[in-house]
């Protein structure tokens, strides 16, 4: 567990065995089961998440009570509802497990410690933040100028994991489409 | 055209005389003409911008020709195809003046520069993208569960001088519309 937050972090910058002990206790371990909230609408969001194993849904439930996956969180992601947690704001997602799911915890105040004290840290969370921002730019684009069969071929070819480990209704809900449309795609 | 930048910066972090004069440093001012490209699809994207004044869109021109307008960038926002810029890539995006604009441009070099030698700055660097980020994950969001015309009321209400500074022709292509669809919208 340990040393697939290290190798992940030393990806961007490198840690000395004592600079990794003082990241790591920034953060906790926890195990969620499937089908198990990490946070839900409406709730405070004190974490942001480092996927270390298992798979997560971030969900938001429109006022007519439907399901949109907003992403997908995977083994090596970072997940949050990133807007609730650095502005300290209510959630206007949840996130959900998929698959049983353990994950690194790192709270508002340790995720700015962590900054704020660690040099190396904070180039880390830059470069995390910027991956973050460009991955949404991609998304946008693709939502505004691709099909929703071209969506779904670009999924597949970047997450070729994810046919096997998500249902076909959750699928058609992170492109956007009906479940009928999808299985016309996918064909 | 300095004031501005400084007081901008200075929403996050507070600078001496002497800083601001070293941030500066890294800094062009540039002018473009409406229509003109500060960039187009498959160059070198050498630049972040900032906007003093002016109007540009950032545009995605799609296999079949159609324009897509990722997004509006005007006074005091920051705009670049961003994965271009970071990733030392060819653009997949164009960005061109829908007014006359004055930018500050800061080269990637000059990025890096501020960001490893004045903490303040990579403070501030890292604010921007987070905010970056947490506004593209709010498009995200708002792409895959509002409709057109809630699209549309959202923008005119963060945004309200944009009626009078876009055609409806490049409003329904950042909404995702078709002109005829805006034009029911927006009566």
């Amino acid at each position: 567990m340990k040393q697939k937050l290290r190798n992940h972090i030393e990806k961007i910058v490198p840690l000395t065995d004592e600079e990794f002990d003082t990241v790591l206790s920034h953060f906790i371990l926890h195990t969620f089961k499937r089908g198990e909230f990490l946070f839900e609408k409406e709730e405070k969001v004190k974490y942001v998440y480092y996927v270390v194993s298992g798979l997560l849904k971030l969900i938001f439930t429109d006022r007519a009570g439907s399901e949109h996956i907003v992403s997908f969180a995977m083994e090596d992601w970072w997940e949050s509802d990133f807007y609730a947690f650095l502005m300290k704001t209510r959630a206007t997602m949840s996130l959900k497990c998929i698959e049983t799911t353990t994950v690194f915890s790192l709270s508002y105040e340790d995720y700015w410690n962590l900054c704020n004290s660690m040099p190396k840290m904070e180039k880390f969370i830059l470069h995390k933040s910027h991956m973050g921002f460009i991955g949404a730019q991609q998304r946008i684009l693709s939502l505004l100028t691709t099909s929703a069969k071209e969506r779904y071929e670009q999924l597949i070819a970047q997450n070729p994991s994810l046919l096997q480990r998500v249902s076909k209704t959750q699928l058609a809900s992170y492109l956007g489409v009906s479940r009928e449309t999808l299985s016309r795609l996918s064909c």
